[in-house]
């Protein structure tokens, strides 16, 4: 008998992969160039050069048992320390290499450290607009998951509503900041009002409650804004990364967890995630994955190109009448839906093949994503299909 | 609030961890060459030159995008095409690339087929002796983890004693040939008969009792013995790979599962499994090593220094009146403990530097553990202390 959760989990499509997967059907009839694909959070620049030296340079002068050879569970010690120096270098972080244990990216490391904390009836708040899978990593692994409705104002967080979402049973609360689907970053000032709530509560319920910073997109950042380093303002955070987006390395699966020493209960969280990442079959991080991220720790990437979509975006969509909080990270836009059903307006737009995400399942449904992470071109020939949509809702 | 059970899971190191740290430690204090580590299962032999040819090829041929990029999530068309290509023409297996579903190593892929099996109550039958993480990855998954008693004669499978195991809740039966650990690989006449059992019970019952055939060990045969491939004798067969052995690739977490056409439910199944994988964090295979197993699918270690040490350890130690049943797979032998206390064994042997795993977690605790995969000249020095401890206990 076969589990009927786990078949629903795998054979309902997300919204994200079945828009682009109609995107590589319609480029086969209409020719790639005319469909125009936003759907899809995938890199679209190269690695830095100093990744494929990394590799090519470990496979010449390393052997192959060192190179490929398992590694602790927590990862190789070299990797987990260069991870360790460079957070101490750009944030005095106190973090130890011990800290940091490297996982296969950063959902695992989210799914670990929620494992790690579900206790009976836990609970883990989620602040919308938020990254769909959260709900099932929650769900599937003991969780209760709640929302906190979105700020459609500003994309900050409605402390009153987060407040109001607090129980004894709240273990977490997820933190993605530079923020997908909005691009928005949480400002030092949002940030330290939400530590003041969690400090609040957590010394009312006599435990912790967590953040878990989920922080892919620490790197994607733009106008010099700053992304403020969670661990710093709230010592209960764990930090979860990944090189997904900051090394194009999307495919190849490396992140990690790092729970600082400063985090309520420090060595017992980090055993339990441990512990939790085994019964996910965590053996070690991809070992050619880690010796490399572990050299390139320091490289950060070349953001010319996305922060040029980005602005050619943001500028062409505001100026006919769209309307979204300007990202200052990540590769995305987050644009209310003329009409105010952001479903519909997806569908409509499919039909121009122009392709974008309904913000139903980032739990704000009034808005669309639009990847900027797309081939320039295609971006500057998109711009009179938007056009040509906003006019018809106007 | 953190989970008591994933704490412990992280805290408690297992008997072999702990063996090899010992090790370690004990290296740094008499050098190297004076432990006589058996402890680990960690391949001694390097990647064969195929899979560095075809990173570099990868590297230099293809653009980054196409070689770090997200794959789909049960892998790149090509790797699992690949991968079923192999199966076809060694086993005439009827494997369609759609069958394939590449994981991180075999551990997730176990872990992913249990939770894609566990309905309330599920119970998975494993058979004595077996890898002790089977069991956290079934309890911590949502199954009771049901232990067929071991056959410690000729290490096959006790029929009688596992029919007598089967229930209604019965979902799966793990096999692992060659087996870890007693090196010894289960006969056609054994899965037939078991396919036989397990047929009958799954129409008695109504539901399918799937076999999870794990095979990280599938290549590593020796004096030209036989694997079976389950499918072909027991149709309801999921198989669950890793290439962490055959190619020396244990740190690059690469394998699949395989769920074939003939299994009952198949498309169902592959469904769920990927459900569960979803649930477990899994978003693709690292995507270098997907790339670079598909060019080695067809590829087969040489299993000569495996070979020669198996001979060596199995002669020597049966010679001198331990008893041990010939291995004719993976890297281990499965040592009966003179006196019968195998942890008793274990700790009389470290105090002189020889570490062998007592088989108490295997479900076995008569027998300890040897890994053969130790360099040759470390073999023949351990030998006269082998020789003395049999004495001792003569």
């Amino acid at each position: 008998m076969i589990s009927e959760s786990m078949y629903q989990l795998g054979a309902k499509r997300s919204c994200i992969r079945e828009l682009f997967e109609y995107g590589l059907r319609q480029a086969a009839i209409v020719g790639q160039e005319n469909v125009f694909d936003f759907s899809i959070g995938n890199p679209s620049i190269p690695s830095p050069p100093e990744v494929g030296e990394a590799i090519f340079s470990l496979l010449r002068e390393r052997d192959s048992l060192s190179i490929h050879g398992y590694t602790p569970a927590p990862g190789a010690p070299e990797a987990r320390a260069a991870v360790a120096e460079d957070l101490n270098a750009r944030f005095h972080a106190g973090i130890r290499a011990e800290n940091i244990f490297l996982t296969c990216g950063a959902a695992p490391a989210l799914v670990a450290a929620m494992r790690a904390l579900a206790v009976e009836g836990a609970e883990i708040v989620s602040i919308a607009p938020y990254f769909p899978e959260y709900r099932p990593f929650a769900e599937a692994n003991g969780c209760k998951f709640v929302v906190v409705p979105p700020d459609t104002e500003r994309f900050q967080i409605r402390l009153d509503e987060l407040e109001k979402r607090l129980t004894p049973h709240t273990q977490a609360v997820i933190v993605n900041s530079p923020n997908n689907p909005s691009g928005v970053i949480y400002t030092r000032e949002s940030l330290t009002a939400l530590a003041e709530v969690l400090r609040r509560k957590s010394r009312e319920l006599g435990h912790p409650i967590y953040i878990l910073a989920d922080e892919p997109y620490r790197e994607l950042v733009y106008d010099g804004a700053e992304v403020p380093f969670l661990p710093a303002l709230y010592p209960d955070t764990v930090v979860c990364y990944s090189w997904s987006k900051s090394l194009s390395l999307p495919g190849e699966r490396i992140g990690y967890v790092c729970v600082p020493d400063g985090a309520e209960d420090s060595a017992k969280l980090f055993a339990a995630i441990a512990g939790a990442a085994r019964t996910l079959g965590h053996v070690c991080a991809p070992s050619l994955q880690q010796l490399t991220a572990g050299l390139c720790a320091a490289v950060r990437p070349d953001l010319e190109a996305y922060d040029r979509n980005r602005l050619t975006l943001y500028e062409a969509l505001t100026s006919c009448g769209y309307e979204c909080p300007r990202p200052t990270g990540a590769f995305y836009l987050f644009v209310k839906a003329p009409g105010g059903d952001a479903q519909a307006f997806s569908d409509r737009a499919k039909r121009e093949n122009l392709l974008v995400v309904p913000g139903g399942d980032f739990g704000c449904p009034d808005f669309f994503r639009v990847s900027t992470c797309v081939p320039y071109d295609r971006i500057l020939r998109s711009l009179p299909v938007f056009q040509m949509l906003r006019k018809e809702y106007a």
